[in-house]
């Protein structure tokens, strides 16, 4: 792979390459799922089960949409028991983590006859979409159930696309261990479209989270006000900054775990070391040769893919900064001490054995993350995605006669006097 | 107003049109909006200052779109005395409250080697749209810029169209009290737009927060993906539970408190008892007469404002929580008793002498509330909103031997080998 030093001309160009991709919507693409998205608001089942079988290729009727209790018993007892044992433990431990993100409601009363407050309500209804196709990915039904369970959800469904119409047997094993019972074999935009209006089969939700291709995050987006969005996905990536200290194969490991996700999936290195640059690309190119999924890492290394030379550490930091990158490693010698100036990243990985894969999957936090720079506002997937606050005020007469003619003032100002006389009202009056 | 019982054939049809009132854009302004952003995402200032000259009447130029220090200062000078320790109060007020919503970052050692956590990290640089136009609203910038501050961000920015490229004193009052000193003079999409994505001279935000109209709406929608927005604001509303115990005046008067916002605006009431129905809409009429903005309030009851009859307190609950109402207040008996069944609403106001225009200005909570029955999934604008996440890992060689080849065979499960790969490579190798 090629080495460019940041203080290289080009260097600009590469990092718009790599923080631009896949950013922008297709025009046209926008207007295919605008098409799917109005459509299933408004003719429902039958424009659903259409696209289902128009892009999955199988046929689905109201009757069997829905994954049933034998088709959902069956096809998780296919599971061995090793691999659910696995399962289990994942869950146990993404649970461990995700409880430190539950919040209490609070009220506060600062002075006699004022009390307010928040309500902490988990969300009714959510959807959650685990991609399909190719793979599945039972570790994205862990990711996103758990949390939303720990908050208090009461209604979880799941959508799962699938190629025969049948449901893979590690997601029915995965969503049985979150308690999930309702399963619909649909995917795409079309899917996304009947969560946020409800169609007669799908029940509207209020919420949809979820990675999905580009197709779902347009139509993520488009719904978006309708109902609540966790994010937009774009494609993964990570960045990783070594020093001289850092084995060249693990970081290279490291590099083509990330690469392997697809052909638009991002792997970025920021060293000051440039004997350790050249190691890791020869290290890269060494380890290509065994991958099974070779050819897609490679695509993604040589579009996506960079060694950068830093002057320094700091300067890697503030560089990865700009690239505020959905994973990052910190291969270094005092991994703690570089963490205090990241503020842009979805997760951290310190130290030589901490690899993201061991992140992805089982140490607890959510591998549900904020990618294309979008770390710089948004966070991983947790348990504050399922509630919302609702205020709670409560006044008695002395603090309103206290707080009222303020009030009053004030909307006044602002040229709303019938604010104000909701207040004079009260003040006027003899007591109710 | 019409009186109508909850089981009257024509309630589904008030329902939909109350709740569906503002909810869809409009294909042409959305056109528009698109042809804005575009064009300031494209040609920077140049298009920005075009669209003001043409929106707001006024010439600006790179020298004058920002506020500069003798500007600020003249204007917030006009401020009367008084009416500043009114802003002040609120200031203080509403500080109080966000500080119960300071979030701290954690971590967890859950056995030896392990260390995860979440460090919670202000957004480095936040927009506040404060809406302009007829009037201008301060408070909106205390509530906005208030939980911000205390979550830590540094770079805070204020727009704020203008009719005559002058800052009026109260926004600018309201700005000095909460530090802000770079406020721009624009509005409209083209402001979003401007700090969306950047121009000569307004900076480019992380995230965009505030209340606008149907155009800033589409702006925001638009952007969203780009940068964080905190929600997409619909016209106002208030719906209120009322039983004999309630002044028929009170009640009529917080109708119209709402009503008087806008013409889009609904003021709901929900009550078992019809005499009190019947009571309050002779107060409506009564009150009406005397009203600054009769006629808005007018046109705002007779399209969006209804008087409800239920079966009895549960039923009323049940309709309000249909409704997720942006306001609800709870002019009953025992309003604690009927908060426990209220699952969707913005904020809740408990007794006779809590008016919703008392928690607008001074009480403390945020007024910046979800609109159009998205209180089903979201919430008052808070510190919470201000903040981000970064996940942390940190695992030694030992729990890394323990948790490592299970997540090589999820990894594998999933058809990701070169996850594996890089967690069997640290497992084989010597220490580095």
């Amino acid at each position: 792979m090629n080495i460019v030093k940041t203080t290289d001309s080009d260097f600009e160009a590469l990092y718009r390459r790599i923080t631009g991709r896949g950013r922008v919507f297709d025009e046209e693409l926008w207007k295919v799922v605008k098409g799917i998205v109005e459509d299933v608001a408004r003719r429902g089942d039958e424009a659903l089960f259409d696209y289902t079988r128009r892009f999955d290729g199988h046929i689905l009727t109201a009757q069997t949409v829905a994954v049933s209790e034998g088709e959902l018993e069956e096809a998780a007892a296919r599971v061995e028991g090793p691999d659910l044992a696995i399962l289990q433990q994942a869950a146990q431990r993404i649970e461990a983590f995700h409880r430190h993100q539950i919040a209490e409601s609070w009220t506060v009363s600062e002075k006699p006859g004022s009390i307010l407050g928040q309500r902490i309500i988990p969300l009714e209804r959510v959807g959650i979409y685990a991609p399909g196709g190719s793979a599945s990915y039972p570790s994205t039904v862990l990711m996103a159930a758990i949390p939303a369970r720990l908050a208090g959800v009461e209604e979880l469904f799941l959508v799962n696309p699938s190629r025969d119409g049948k449901i893979s047997p590690l997601i029915a094993a995965a969503a049985k261990l979150c308690g999930i019972r309702r399963i619909f074999k649909i995917g795409g935009a079309q899917a996304v479209a009947a969560l946020a209006y409800g169609t007669e089969a799908i029940p509207r939700v209020d919420k949809i989270v979820g990675p999905g291709n580009a197709y779902v995050a347009a139509a993520k987006k488009m719904v978006f006000g309708q109902v609540s969005i966790d994010m937009i996905a774009g494609p993964s990536e990570i960045l990783v900054i070594a020093d001289s200290s850092a084995q060249p194969s693990l970081v290279a490991a490291d590099l083509l775990s990330q690469a392997e996700h697809d052909e638009m999936a991002s792997a970025v290195l920021l060293t000051p070391d440039d004997v350790l640059a050249r190691a890791v690309s020869a290290e890269l190119e060494r380890q290509l040769e065994n991958l099974p999924r070779r050819a897609i890492a490679q695509r993604s290394l040589e579009a996506f893919g960079a060694i950068l030379v830093t002057e320094n550490l700091d300067e890697a930091v503030a560089v990865a900064n700009r690239f505020a990158p959905e994973h990052l490693e910190l291969m270094v010698k005092d991994p703690w001490n570089l963490l205090e100036g990241i503020r842009h990243a979805g997760a951290v990985f310190l130290g030589s054995y901490t690899p993201e894969a061991v992140g992805d999957y089982i140490a607890g936090p959510n591998h549900v993350l904020p990618t294309g720079g979008t770390a710089r506002f948004s966070s991983a997937l947790g348990v504050y995605d399922f509630v919302k606050r609702i205020s709670v005020l409560s006044l008695s007469r002395e603090v309103l006669e206290e707080y009222g003619p303020q009030a009053a003032r004030f909307a006044h100002l602002e040229g709303l006097d019938a604010h104000g006389k909701s207040i004079s009202l009260r003040l006027a009056g003899k007591n109710p």
